[in-house]
């Protein structure tokens, strides 16, 4: 038996891991690995492994046995190295404690920074660096974050003495403070640490490396953490490496500095060499973003020698990588040294061009390109933008931290935006900055705005990542959360004001600017090019107009999977008719009542068939219950209560009471599981009659033209063959009646919805009569799961909250049970009927994750509204390049 | 390749068919041919197929090859062993054709007598008869019957001529009518048919042969037939045989009879032989009930030779069918002829006596007895009786047709029964006689009372192969339908009065007389002492009272199967606290509610654990969604707009409105679908944890007085492992602390319903974790189908009738899909865990073919309501029976 082997040291240009290693050594890790075999400049250090982690999830907190020698041993490696020993008062090594999972979870974890101080070192970091200003802060700095961090001392309980002292010598900024003012506050930390921990602060280095990477595996269950991973659908089994690396400080002066870059511009994509830096900083003081740091290209000109080698090392580490990389950086009195690099987030924008555009270079090539782009992602680039061509009053001007538009009522903390969008609001979140707490707030605003921070900061970051427009650093605005108000000069806006944002420009619009669909670029059009070459499912619309028929057509729909034609009933003119036809007292009256709509229905189709030029339109008939189209039962029962309290006698009070029979009279407990679908076909055939006489009319017109359309008649709600037999037939006497009238030839199928379980579990026998399925998975979840759309809003995100369900069954195919049913719909379909044409139209047509499952289980199509037609496209490439694997 | 044989001959005592070729030559022609082999007497005749019937319906009324000159060997054969010759003007054969389905299809179909008449033969039948008054009546009648029959010209037609006729010779009996009389009616009975059909009447006896086979063969499908078969499950496909057989006639004089016969008691089952006969009378006189006719005791006297004759043929057929037997003969001047045999229907109470005693005669073994009781017949003996020791105002007598008793409100035609019972009400079906047209009014009534026929008169038959009360040939009674009210004596009985019906005794009883519930014979626990012997499956009982677990454990329940807690929350006392538990605004509150209710809660099943005496309880947990216990919202609407118009300020409008608003914020569009089971008790984990504590309470009071009791815990509507684990964890915390509370040991066991079509999906997946599954099939079919049961009310009948669905699938399992899932949920659950216990306890778990069904998928146990507990437990039996084939 081979003990595993737990801790992985990267020093003096080898590392005993791999870029490949991330499950292992987390990204952080694995990338520190990966530079340092690159030959790249890395801090020297080491990496505990998230095997590490596991063990002590499993095992209350406890390490395996021979962790703490090997730690010991990389240290000693490390130390080496680096030229100092970690405890060594004339010249310590100092290092830091880091998070670092599988995937990137920008700042959700804990960091200690500059372990290794102590009342001796610190006297070594002064004599070495010659610089007792800088040796006093990165103590007290580590004490205040070793306090807070690993020792549970809140930070704002040593930001108190801090600002105590600053009063005391009248100074308002930490960096007036002197070297002896910083000294000063040592002890009063150290006391506020006794007080409240009833324990000394630790001196001995190694009991401080101890606590920190206690304390960073503590932080993979923090609740942000835990709220992050379920909202990136991340496992928390997965667990989190831990990294000690070597500190290298920015903030020695004029020739030290720390910084930010990506090989491309994550906002575009264009090919620049992108970031940020400031000079005589600390790492953290970028992404926080509470300075405003200076543009990458600046660097050239400051430390022309450095941007030379970092230049050259991002050009190594992209072609190395193949993919757009997002580096830290910091300069040490000179030296340069890479602290980390990892695959960029980008915008939808600059993910499509940086893929395109890498094939264009040869780095990788069409498929590597397709898979490149989330396509949950394109969202951004298919949903409205701001109308620059329409006056809009612009109130101030930020960064263009994240595109798009966003239009909302403000709002001044997470929690009221997530309380406000509960009760149906659409709200932009303003903050001065944002904080990792911020998280659930952003995911649910349409748009975030922040006064302070960078392209790279927090705010900034988050927002790109979730393809939400963002504005930050917009400094022209004070945010007063506590009044609930922003203030621009003298203009003030309140809490629940509308604002809108354009994330592409920075601009901050007041009032509700006018949003326009975007036109998509070259590069998506590429890209989905390439897309289509590799998948094999067809991809469909849902659309029951013209106008949303020809937008579909526009992102790539091959036909339309779902044309709801209840959609058609409201119609201002249609509904009174509609209405008649319900409270017929017979067929005969029913009839005449369908007379009156069928050249409504027929024009209604042959819309629809024109706009799809050719392309198979699927029609699904009369599905919702009848009284649907009834006013209100509640409105009915208090109308007429009202009515005879006030002794009503014109006879509006029985006109009101007859409807309210009617109404009481098709009244259901569970109107979903009643009457509906094809059981309103089996009782009222002359409805379905109609519909498959304007089907077949409007295709004869187009015959007659001497066009091609192959209506594709789709019977809903379907549970049993016998139901799909019985209006089957009729709806054949209607198409056949209509060709030999017509004298025309028509194609045409008819086939079913699988939407009711029985159904998937009988497909076999449904086959023998249905020429196509289509799985609405809408319905089929509601039944499968026992859950009713409309009610389930009450415990579904409890029961998420809970882990009870992974992820909202309606918004992702649960492929376990749902999932089950549509397999056995396929495999028993086809069993009776080969050729068997099978496609889904329910939501989940357009989720990438279900269009996976769609794939793998056959599906000849997937239907989505037209907006996800691109997504639908691009994730069903996916599909075809995870099979291949 | 063999041409099919078509037809078969029974003549000379030898047949060519047998008595267990019913599929092929239906039950007539079965029994024809198997009393010819037995040397019984029987008319030589032949028998057409089933498969004929099949041929004709499938090609277009069209015959198979070759079939006409089958007949005509048939005939040939016929005529031989006859002694007559068809057609023969000197001496004619005359013969029947009747139908012949494989079950007894009564009155249902048609029937043509005396074919082989016209104006020649007539005279030879006159010439050997010696009665020329005979001979003119079998013409006359001939004529009707086949102008009727075959060629549709209709009954009351013929009639009139009748009519006239008996007004002008100043008759009003037919029977007053003298051969002469009778003579003159055959000109206009034939110019009526070339009136009404344009073609003369026809005189070729080969021509009205075929003419009767076509007219038995086209009404397997008339309307009536239909609904019978559709009332009684036979399949359409099965078709009838057509019979053809010499006729003999019992209406020839003094020496002539006919009747029909049991060979036990139908009603009770006593072993006497019993029935009815007519002298100088046809069969169809017997039947249709219009003259009453005389016990089969008499014929001993009339005909001393005729009845030993049919005594030694009586008990050789018993002898040989091993059942009871159901007989028509006819006398023929002193000879005797079997007409037909087939096995009697007969009441529950004779089912279960003639099939004990029949043991005890060493007739069949233990098993076939425990085969020969229809399990949903056993209804008849388990419902309530009249208390024949309260006082009842009898206010006429009948026969006591079919046992029971019945109590409704009175209604005259099939129509209104229909109608009546369709709005709710409970009826009584009163008609002067019954025909095959009432037969669906009879099915919905609750008992039948007519005033003419007798025990086997159309009424008595169907009413007890329904095991329906019917009170028959009561002649105290004289019913005006078209008054729509009875006259007894001067007492006037009008639609809509109550009476009631004692089928056990013949009494007809004005108003609503008490039922009781009927004790058990000894012999019924004779053979469910069998039946218990036989079967694997056990019954349990649903049942939410000691009441009730006391009665079904009387009938022979083995454990509580499904204990609903919900009815326990509806107590007076209780539901002012569910209420405040329920309108509680936090979680504290609540609890303050539940610890209300826990004493009344462990109360309730501590009562049920004595009931059941150490048997296994079942107890699930709440199930119903929360605003079943607050009162209906359309009534607060309604009171709150009357409060409002009437300008209400005493503080009750804003009372009601609160209430209104917390019901409204309950509101769910698909309750069936919502915040109900489960859910309700992770959302509420607090009245879970209440009804754990009260059960485990229940148990700890028991086991400190030495009694064991293993309660089954059951968690209702769980559709995903999760959720049983989060509930199973807090389930056993409560169970676990009243152990250690009360120093008590206790087993039990927690599982769940499978009554989601997700947890039958991933039973695999819940049988992780739950130790048993009860499948609740009422929810399961609501969900497999997408039926919701208070609303299918609308369309299932409908779709029953267009045989989209064969019967209600909330009353007969269905195998194809909710069956499928059960079957899943077995095999899944089983695979995980080999030794779970899996039970059904919806509707289905009383239903002989559900029962069936769960027999052979596995199941350990069916559960019921209490007074269906003996219908499963033969039921079950009577699925091992059908498993060894």
């Amino acid at each position: 038996m081979t003990t595993p082997k737990y801790v992985y040291v990267y020093a003096n240009g080898h590392a005993e891991g791999r870029g490949d290693q991330k499950e292992l050594l987390g990204g952080k890790g694995a990338g520190l690995a990966e530079m340092t075999n690159l030959g790249i400049p890395v801090p020297a250090g080491f990496t505990l492994t998230t095997e590490v982690c596991t063990y002590f999830n499993e095992h209350n907190k406890e390490y395996p046995p021979g962790l703490w020698e090997e730690v010991l041993d990389a240290m000693r490696q490390t130390e080496e190295a680096m030229g100092h020993r970690f405890g060594d008062p004339a010249d310590p090594l100092l290092v830091s404690v880091r998070s670092g999972a599988r995937v990137s979870m920008p700042g959700m974890m804990d960091t200690v920074l500059n372990l290794g101080l102590n009342d001796e070192t610190v006297q070594g970091l002064i004599a070495k660096s010659g610089n007792e200003r800088f040796g006093y802060d990165a103590y007290r700095r580590f004490i205040t974050m070793y306090g807070d961090v690993v020792l549970g001392v809140p930070h704002s309980a040593f930001e108190e003495i801090l600002d105590a002292k600053k009063e005391e010598v009248g100074v308002t900024l930490d960096t007036e403070l002197s070297a002896d003012d910083l000294k000063s506050l040592i002890a009063p930390y150290k006391a506020l640490v006794l007080e409240r921990t009833g324990k000394p602060f630790p001196e001995d280095p190694m009991e401080q490396l101890r606590g920190g990477i206690n304390a960073v595996f503590d932080s993979w269950n923090v609740p942000r953490a835990i709220t992050y991973r379920k909202l990136n659908n991340i496992p928390d089994h997965w667990g989190t490496a831990v990294n000690v690396v070597s500190m290298v400080y920015g903030n020695r002066g004029e020739s030290s500095g720390t910084g930010v870059a990506f090989t491309r511009d994550p906002a575009t994509g264009e090919r620049i060499f992108f970031g940020e830096y400031l000079v005589d900083a600390q790492g953290e003081d970028v992404v926080a973003g509470i300075r405003t740091p200076l543009p990458i290209a600046e660097l050239e000109r400051q430390m022309p020698e450095i941007y030379r080698e970092l230049v050259e090392i991002y050009q190594r580490l992209e072609a190395h990588y193949k993919d757009m990389q997002d580096m830290e950086f910091t300069v040490e009195e000179g030296k340069l040294y890479m602290l980390q690099t990892r695959t960029g987030k980008r915008t939808a924008q600059a993910a499509v061009r940086i893929a395109v555009e890498m094939v264009g270079e040869g780095l990788i090539d069409e498929a590597t390109a397709v898979s490149r782009v989330e396509p949950a992602q394109l969202d951004q680039l298919l949903h409205p933008r701001i109308d620059t061509d329409q006056p809009v009053e612009v109130i101030a001007q930020g960064l263009p931290a994240s595109p798009g538009a966003a239009v909302g009522e403000v709002v001044f903390t997470a929690e009221s935006a997530i309380e406000e969008v509960a009760k149906g609001r659409q709200v932009i979140l303003v903050r001065a900055e944002t904080s990792p707490d911020d998280v659930g707030g952003m995911h649910v605003a349409e748009g975030i705005l922040t006064a302070r921070g960078g392209m790279t900061s927090h705010a900034a970051v988050v927002a790109r990542g979730m393809g939400k427009c963002c504005v930050a650093g917009c400094s022209a605005i004070t945010v007063d959360a506590e009044a609930r108000q922003i203030t621009v000069g003298d203009r003030v806006v309140r809490e629940f004001d509308t604002l809108s944002l354009n994330g592409s420009t920075g601009e901050v619009i007041l009032g509700a600017a006018k949003l326009i669909v975007p036109e998509l670029s070259g590069d998506f059009n590429t890209l989905m090019g390439w897309a289509d070459k590799i998948r094999t499912l067809k991809v469909r619309t849902n659309a029951d107009t013209p106008e949303d028929a020809a937008n579909a057509v526009a992102f790539g729909a091959e036909g339309i999977g779902l044309c709801r034609t209840e959609h058609m009933f409201f119609g201002e003119e249609r509904l009174p008719v509609v209405q008649e036809m319900i409270l017929a007292e017979d067929e005969a009256a029913r009839r005449a009542a369908l007379a009156k709509l069928l050249p409504f229905q027929r024009d209604d189709f042959l819309g629809l068939f024109r706009a799809m030029d050719g392309r198979p339109v699927t029609i699904r008939l009369l599905d919702p219950p009848l009284h649907e189209f009834l006013p209100s039962r509640e409105g009915l029962i208090e109308e007429v209560a009202t009515l005879r309290a006030n002794g009503n006698n014109d006879g509006t009070l029985a006109e009101r009471e007859a409807l309210l029979a009617k109404v009481n009279h098709l009244h259901e407990l569970n109107p979903m599981l009643g009457h509906r679908g094809c059981r309103l076909g089996i009782s009222y055939p002359e409805i379905y009659e109609m519909q498959a006489e304007a089907i077949a009319l409007a295709a004869a017109t187009l015959a007659k033209e001497g066009k091609q359309i192959v209506p594709e008649i789709m019977v809903p709600l379907v549970g049993t063959v016998a139901e799909f037999r019985y209006l089957k037939e009729r709806i054949v006497k209607v198409v056949e009646a209509v060709k030999a009238r017509e004298s025309v030839a028509l194609d045409y199928l008819i086939g079913t919805m699988i939407e009711i379980p029985r159904a998937a579990l009988t497909a076999d026998r449904i086959a023998e009569e249905a020429q196509f399925f289509s799985c609405g998975t809408n319905d089929l979840t509601q039944m499968t799961f026992g859950y009713s759309r409309d009610d389930a809003g009450v415990f579904l995100p409890d029961y998420v909250e809970k882990k009870i369900l992974p992820v909202d069954p309606f918004q992702v195919l649960d492929r376990d049970g749902v999932g089950q049913l549509v397999r056995m719909a396929v495999e028993k379909g086809r069993a009776t009927r080969p050729e068997l044409k099978v496609g889904i139209c329910g939501e989940h047509g357009g989720e990438p994750s279900s269009i996976e499952f769609c794939h793998q289980v056959g599906l000849d199509y997937v239907s989505c509204s037209p907006f996800r037609v691109p997504i639908a496209r691009l994730a069903a490439a996916q599909a075809v390049l995870a099979d291949r694997g």
